[in-house]
C-alpha cells in the first residue's frame, strides 16, 4: 500500500543506518532508547499521525479559525486531534520526565515529528509554541515558575506562546515598545499590542502562558534593554490553579495565505491596566534569553517546511505511480501504443528524483542537528561538546533558512507533478505550498538566517565550526572515494567543498571590509550554496551506506531502496551541484550593481 | 506618487525606445498607431485598470465565484469591471475593425493588457479567452458563422470558453472521449463531460460559446482523429438572436489555490441528447487549428504569469520604501542610529533588484514577440515572415514555460520583501502568488513547453530558428562590445551564447540517439538555461538604448531610470548568468539517475 507523509523506510534509514540512534542507549540518558522502542515510537507517531492528524489538514483550512469578540475557535476536528496528542504524551518527547516529558533523544522526537508535521503542521503549531515556551521557563524560570507552569505545559494541559512581534518590530526585535513597570510585590505591569502571534488565543485549553519580550521602563533602547515576562492569560496560584482574567485580549485573527488552522492572533496586554507579568531570567537579558532557544525554534521550523515537503514527494509519486497520462516516449511514434502511468515520463521523473534527493538530503539534515544535540548529552568531553555546538551553531540558518526555501520549491514541484489537480483544493498539493511558504519567514526570515550564517556563524571562533563542519565532510569524502560507484560523486563534492572554502574566505574578508553591504548582498547566494554542499553530503553519506550493503547483498525490497539512495546522490552530484558551482562563480565575481543602485532607478515612482 | 501594478516608465521603454513600435505607422495597416496615439491608449488602459479593475482584485479572491444547481455567479463587483472592459472595446484591440476589433499592432495591446492583467487575471480571464475563441471562429469559421458569432464576441456581448481537458485527457488531448454524431442537417449532436473550464459558465453575458474538440463517430483514435466544434449554451438562428437553451450543463466549479475570481466549471454536454455543435474547420483538423492557435495562447498565459511578477515587483519597491524597520547596516554598531526604510538592507536589494531585472527581461521578451507578429503582418518579404515566424515558435515555449517559472519565482520573492505582511491576506503579495502559480501549469504544462521547445522547436527547419534568434542576440552583442561600460556584460552574454549553442547541438543529438530518454529528462534545464540567455540579452539591448542615452545627456528623471536600465545588466550578466553557465554544465553532464532510477526506487510503498 502507499506510504503517505513520510517514506517510513527512509525515516528509519536515517535514524538506524546513517546516524544509529540507537549507539546513544549506551549512556544511561538514553538507557531505555534501544532500536526496538525507537521503531515502537516511530510506529506510534506514524499511527496517530494517519488517523488521527491527517484527517484534520484539510478541514483545518477550510474551516480555518474563527474570531467573536475576543474569543478565538479553532477548527472542529482540532479538539479531539490535541486530545489524542497530548494523552499519547507526544508534546515533550525529548524533556525531563520530572516534569512530564519523555526525556528520548531528540532525534527520535524529530522522526515522530516528521509524520506530526507532515500530517498537519498548523494543528502542530500548538503544541509545537507549547514546548518551545516550556523551554524558556525551564531554562530561565525560578523554581516556583517551574513548579507552576512547566508539568503544565508539557503535558499540554496549557499552551503556550511567543510574544515577540510588534507592528514596528518584526525583524527589528530592538526596537519594541511593549513596557513593564515593576510593582511593589515584585510582578510587572505590562502594556503593550502584539501582532502575529501564533497559537495567541484558541479555545482547546483553559489557560495560555506567553512568553513577553518588554522593556522595563527606564531601561536602554534597543536589543540590550528588553527583558522577558511570564503572562498567562489567566493568573496562575501557588498550587497551580487558575485565577483572574489576566487583560490579555486578543483584538483579532490574520486571515492568511496558508497555515489556517493556526490562530495568527493580536494580543493587546494591559489594555485596562490589569496585566501582570513574572520576570522570566534577568531584566534586560530577555533577548540572550531568546537566543538560546533560538536554535531549537530555528530547527523545528526547518522541520515544519521540510515536512510539507516530504508529504509532497510522497503524494506525488504516489500519483505519479497511478495517474495515467500519454504514452511512453520511446513509443511515442506507435499510434497504438497504450498510456501509460506519467512516471515513466522524462520530465515527470526530472521532478521525482528531484524531490526525492532534496526531501533525503532535509531529513537526513534536520535530524542530524538534532543528533548533534544529543551527542551533547552524552558526552562528557568539554572540548568535544564545543565541537558539536558550533557545529549546530553553524547548520541551524542552513536547518532553516536553506531547507524551508528548498522545501516550497520542493512543495511547488510536488504541485506541478499533479498537473492541473495540484491547483485545486480537492488535492493537497497546493495547500501543502501555501502551509509551508510561511517558514521562510517567520522564526526570522530566511535574508535573516543568511545574515546570520556570513555576518555570525561564519567568522565565529575564529571560523573553526565551519572547518569542522567541512572535516565531517571530508570523512564522507574518503569513504566514498573508495567506492568505485561513487568515485565520481565524491570527486564533485570535493571540488565543491573546496570551492566553498575560497567563497568564504572571499565573502568573510569582504564582510571586513568597506564593501561590506557588498558581502551581504550575496549573504542569500551563500546561504544556498553551502546548503547545496551539506545536501550533497548527506546524500553522498546516504549513498556510501546504501552501496556498502548493497555489496553485502541487501534483501530485493532493500535493494531497491539502496539503489534509490545512490541515484539521489548521483542526480545531486552530477545535476546540482555543477549549478552550485555556477552559484559559487557568481559569488566570487560578487556583482556590486544591488547596492549601487540608486533608490530611484528601483522605477516605480 | 508611487506607481502601481507597471511602471509606466518602463512600459514606454519598451514599446518606443526599444522596439519603437509607432515605426509601424509607416504602414498603411497600422497608419493610425503613431506614437501619440500608442500612448493615449496606454493611458486610457492604465486608468481603467487602477480605478476600475484593481478595486475587483481581492473582492473576486475573497468571494470567490458561486456555484447553485447548474447556475454560476461572478464576484459581484466584476459586473461592472466587465461591462466597463467591453464598452471601452478593449476586448479585441489587435483584430479586425469589421467585426468589432480596434486593428491595432499587438505589441500594443499587450502593453494595454500590462495593466489589466496585473490589476485583475482572474478578471481577464473572461475577456481573454473570450478573444481566443473567437480567433478561432475568425480563423477557421464560415461566412455564416462569422456573421453569428464573431462581432459578439469581439464586443464582449458574448463570452467564449475552450472545451478540451476531460478527466482523462488532460496534457494527453488526444485521448479525449466527447463524441459527436453527424445529424441530417449537417450539424452534430455533441455527448461528453469537460472539466476545468475557465469561464465555463458565468452570470456576466446572454450566451457563451464554447469550442469543443470531440470526436466524430468513427474517426481515428488519438489526435489525427479529432475534430472542432462551436458548441453556444443557447443557440443561434441566422439573425444571430438567441434560441433554445443547447444542454450545455455546468454540473460543478472547482475550489483553487487561486484566479478565484474565475470560474472553473465542469460541462456536461448532450446529457439530454439535446446538445448541437457546428463544425468548425475541416473534419479531424481539430487539432491543427488548436496548434495554430496556441502561440496567441501561450503568449498571453506568459503575459498573465509575468503581470503578476510586475504587480508584485511594483507592490515590493513601494513597501520597501515605505516599511522603516532596522538600522542600515553601516551604522549597525551605532546605539543611536536611526531605523530605515528597508531598501536599504543589502538583502533586501538583491531581492529588489532580481525582480527588478526578470521582470524588465519578460516584459520585453513578451512584447518582442508580439512585435515580431506585428512586423510579420507589414511584411510582403516572404522570407522574411518565414524568419520571423520561426523566432516567434522558438521563443513561444520560452514567452510560457519560462516567464510563468520565473514569474512565480518573482512573486515569492514578493511576498517575502513584505516579510510576515506579505502572508496576511489583506496585502496583495499572497494572492499574486496563488494567482501566478496556474499559469505554470494550464495552456500545456511547463514540462510540455520545455519538450515542445528541446523536441520540435530546436530542430524545426534544421535549426534555421534557432539561429536566427541567435543571430540577432549577436546584433546586440557587437553594440554592447562597443561600450566600455558594457563590454564586461557583453563578453558574459557572449560565452553564455556560445556555450548554449553547444548545449543544443549536444541534447539535440542526444534526443536523436537511443539516449531519448535522458535528452528529454534535461529538457526543462535546457529551457531554463536558453531563457535566461534570453533575458540577459533583452536586458543587454536594453543597456545598449539606456548607455546611448545617457552618453547623449539624458534628463535628470530619466537618468534614474537609464542607470537602472544598466543596473538590471550588470545584476544579470554577473550574478545569474554564472549560474546558467553551471546550468548548462549540468546538461552537458547528462545525468542518467532520472531515468534509470526504477520506479521501486523512488520509495513510498
Amino acid at each position: 500500500m502507499a506510504q503517505v507523509i513520510a517514506d517510513r523506510r527512509d525515516v528509519d534509514f536515517v535514524l538506524h543506518e546513517q546516524l544509529i540512534v540507537d549507539g546513544l542507549s549506551k549512556h544511561p540518558k538514553y538507557a531505555e532508547f534501544g532500536k526496538k522502542t525507537i521503531d515502537m515510537i516511530v510506529s506510534e507517531a506514524r499511527n496517530l499521525a494517519i488517523k488521527e492528524i491527517l484527517p484534520t489538514f484539510r478541514e483545518g483550512d477550510e474551516q480555518g479559525c474563527r474570531f467573536d469578540n475576543g474569543q478565538v475557535s479553532v477548527p472542529e476536528s482540532f479538539k479531539r486531534a490535541y486530545d489524542l496528542f497530548v494523552e499519547g504524551e507526544w508534546l515533550a518527547m525529548p524533556e525531563d520526565p520530572a516534569y512530564g516529558g519523555q526525556g528520548m533523544p531528540r532525534t527520535v522526537a524529530l522522526a515522530a515529528g516528521d509524520y506530526f508535521n507532515g500530517a498537519n503542521c498548523a494543528f502542530m503549531m500548538y503544541p509545537g509554541l507549547t514546548h518551545g515556551a516550556a523551554l524558556l521557563v525551564e531554562a530561565f524560570g525560578t523554581e516556583r515558575q517551574k513548579k507552576r507552569f512547566l508539568k503544565n505545559m508539557f503535558t499540554g494541559k496549557w499552551t503556550g506562546t511567543m510574544l515577540l512581534t510588534e507592528p514596528e518590530a518584526g525583524s527589528d526585535v530592538g526596537n519594541l515598545s511593549t513596557s513593564a513597570k515593576k510593582n511593589p510585590d515584585g510582578t510587572y505591569s505590562i502594556t503593550g499590542s502584539k501582532i502575529f502571534i501564533s497559537a495567541g488565543e484558541h479555545d482547546m485549553v483553559e489557560n495560555i502562558v506567553h512568553p513577553v519580550l518588554a522593556r522595563i521602563e527606564g531601561a536602554p533602547a534597543g536589543t540590550r534593554g528588553i527583558s522577558l515576562f511570564l503572562v498567562p492569560k489567566y493568573r496562575v496560584a501557588d498550587d497551580g490553579s487558575l485565577g483572574e482574567f489576566n487583560d490579555v485580549v486578543c483584538t483579532g485573527i490574520e486571515h492568511k495565505m496558508g497555515i489556517n488552522g493556526n490562530a495568527t492572533c493580536s494580543l493587546t496586554l494591559g489594555g485596562k491596566g490589569n496585566c501582570v507579568g513574572e520576570l522570566l531570567g534577568e531584566e534586560n537579558k530577555g533577548m540572550r534569553a531568546m537566543f538560546l532557544m533560538m536554535n531549537e525554534a530555528r530547527l523545528l521550523v526547518g522541520m515544519q517546511g521540510f515536512c510539507c515537503a516530504s508529504a509532497s514527494y510522497m503524494n506525488a509519486v504516489n500519483y505519479a505511480r497511478e495517474r495515467v497520462q500519454g504514452k511512453n516516449l520511446l513509443q511515442m511514434m506507435d499510434p497504438d501504443a497504450p498510456s501509460v502511468p506519467i512516471i515513466q515520463h522524462p520530465d515527470v521523473r526530472r521532478m521525482l528524483i528531484s524531490m526525492k534527493a532534496y526531501v533525503e538530503g532535509m531529513r537526513s539534515l534536520l535530524y542530524y542537528a538534532g543528533f548533534l544535540t544529543d551527542r551533547i548529552a552524552v558526552s562528557d568531553d568539554e572540548a568535544e561538546k564545543a565541537r558539536l555546538q558550533g557545529m549546530i551553531d553553524i547548520l541551524i540558518p542552513i536547518c532553516k533558512g536553506y531547507v524551508t526555501d528548498r522545501a516550497f520549491d520542493v512543495c511547488s514541484t510536488g504541485v506541478q507533478v499533479y498537473g492541473g489537480y495540484g491547483f485545486i483544493r480537492e488535492y493537497p498539493q497546493e495547500q501543502l505550498l501555501r502551509d509551508c511558504r510561511i517558514t521562510m519567514i517567520y522564526e526570522g526570515t530566511n535574508g535573516i538566517q543568511a545574515m546570520d550564517l556570513l555576518g555570525r556563524k561564519l567568522g565565529m571562533n575564529k571560523g573553526k565550526p565551519i572547518m569542522d563542519l567541512m572535516g565531517e565532510i571530508q570523512k564522507t569524502l574518503a569513504q566514498a572515494k573508495a567506492i568505485d560507484e561513487l568515485a565520481d560523486f565524491a570527486a564533485r563534492l570535493e571540488k565543491a567543498l573546496n570551492r566553498l572554502a575560497e567563497v568564504a574566505m572571499h565573502l568573510g574578508a569582504t564582510a571586513m571590509s568597506p564593501k561590506v553591504m557588498n558581502a551581504f548582498a550575496f549573504a542569500h547566494p551563500f546561504m544556498e550554496a553551502a546548503g547545496d554542499v551539506v545536501m550533497a553530503w548527506m546524500l553522498l553519506w546516504r549513498a556510501v551506506i546504501a552501496a556498502t550493503q548493497l555489496e553485502k547483498g541487501a534483501k530485493k525490497k532493500d535493494q531497491h531502496f539502496y539503489e534509490g539512495q545512490i541515484k539521489s546522490a548521483h542526480y545531486f552530484t552530477q545535476a546540482v551541484l555543477p549549478v552550485t558551482m555556477g552559484k559559487m562563480d557568481a559569488i566570487m565575481t560578487t556583482c556590486t550593481a544591488a547596492v549601487e543602485i540608486s533608490e530611484d532607478a528601483f522605477g516605480g515612482k
